[in-house]
């Protein structure tokens, strides 16, 4: 047990603490920091925490506790009006490639992502493979997440890499300029992997010339949607279908 | 034409622009503010604007014009690195009911309403009838539609009223109580209206209870989605179908 509180910023514990809102710090200590009790729960349950700071009590068992100022508080979590309990947690071990795959390239908006996990959690997407697109453990992506976070087998990537290692999978890319509907798309392989691009440009050329197998939704009176959302439809309706 | 440039905050027709950043003055006055190229020449098209400041040049005819220094445009504008344009608009002409309507019950997020309006747009849903929901002429929301914000038909209104004036309609509810899912829904009237509800308790129960007619989204693994996303799923899949 540790019972002296915490209440300077300096504490080594919280300087490193506070490191893991930059996205190189939690890629160097394959670590994230996490914020509130729900969210705290979830990687508690999946075993992911090793260390908590708490302000006013804290029951969690099992696992390093200290003790902080409100002050200090303050300087661990993102929120205005925080519950007053963060983690440090270990990412997640890297799961095997399940069979349907949301591919990310370039998204850049944490709110997208989040949304994006949520929906693949909702919609049997099992794994997402990212590429120069925001860190998945960035605290506004975590939020959006709504606990869909530890439901997706989540993996930085190269997006190369996985179309040249997987002829298993049919792989689909997403482009406004597609001449083919969601709806008009026949797919009968067992793996599948759907490829979403960047909020202003899309899907890279590159891999739209590498994957050669692209489709848009029908829209009337709007050029596109967010990605966001875009891709919730996609995932929607192939979770109708049987794969 | 005039020459002068406005340089206090404290001038008479810059402090009825900034009113307008409140919804109470929007609804007294019928009008709203709009900010950057994009969207004063939208609203431009449709005949909309009254008054522009702009901090540089403006090519604009046919409206009243005032030049302003960068600080009052500064105070006019919500964007923090602004285009240097901002537009005094009247609201649209209330428009006829169309044949599908997307109807919001207390849905409090910009973001989301701002969402539904562009997906609405994309998925021939013409008009949206809210209460107690964030004001369509939100700065927030207006920014999230992406310029979809003249292609549908906006009304604020009563719930209650529409329902009992409109018995042409079939009227669905979302529910995450509902025993149904949209795909089993056979919808063969030629109007109907989906009613969305708040983010955090959904459709009130006194509108569930009159409308007796819910349906939900198919999802494992997650309790609910955003309602922003979970509307523009429904809005797709009411669109592939002939009604």
């Amino acid at each position: 047990m540790n019972e002296t509180i915490i209440t300077s910023k300096a504490n080594p514990l919280i300087k490193e603490a506070v490191k893991l809102k930059q996205k190189k710090y939690r890629s160097l200590m394959g670590k994230f920091i996490l914020d509130g009790y729900h969210l705290v729960n979830e990687a508690l349950i999946k075993g992911l925490v090793e260390r908590v700071f708490y302000v006013e009590s804290c029951e969690i068992e099992g696992v390093e506790k200290y003790q902080v100022s409100a002050i200090v508080m303050e300087s661990l979590s993102d929120v205005v009006q925080n519950q007053g309990i963060v983690a440090i947690c270990k990412k997640p071990e890297k799961m095997e490639i399940g069979n349907k795959v949301l591919i990310l390239d370039n998204v850049q908006d944490p709110g997208n992502i989040g949304t994006l996990i949520r929906s693949c959690a909702a919609f049997g997407f099992d794994t997402i493979i990212a590429e120069n697109s925001v860190d998945f453990y960035n605290d506004k992506v975590i939020r959006s997440t709504q606990g869909a976070l530890f439901k997706v087998n989540l993996i930085s990537s190269e997006i190369m890499g996985f179309i040249d290692n997987h002829p298993d999978f049919d792989i689909y890319a997403t482009d406004l300029k597609s001449q083919r509907y969601l709806d008009e798309m026949k797919i009968t392989a067992k793996k599948i992997a759907i490829i979403l691009g960047n909020e202003g440009s899309g899907v890279s050329q590159e891999i739209l010339d590498k994957v050669n197998n692209s489709f848009k939704l029908k829209m009337s009176n709007m050029e596109s949607l967010n990605v966001g959302v875009a891709g919730s439809i996609i995932l929607y309706e192939l979770s109708k279908r049987s794969l």
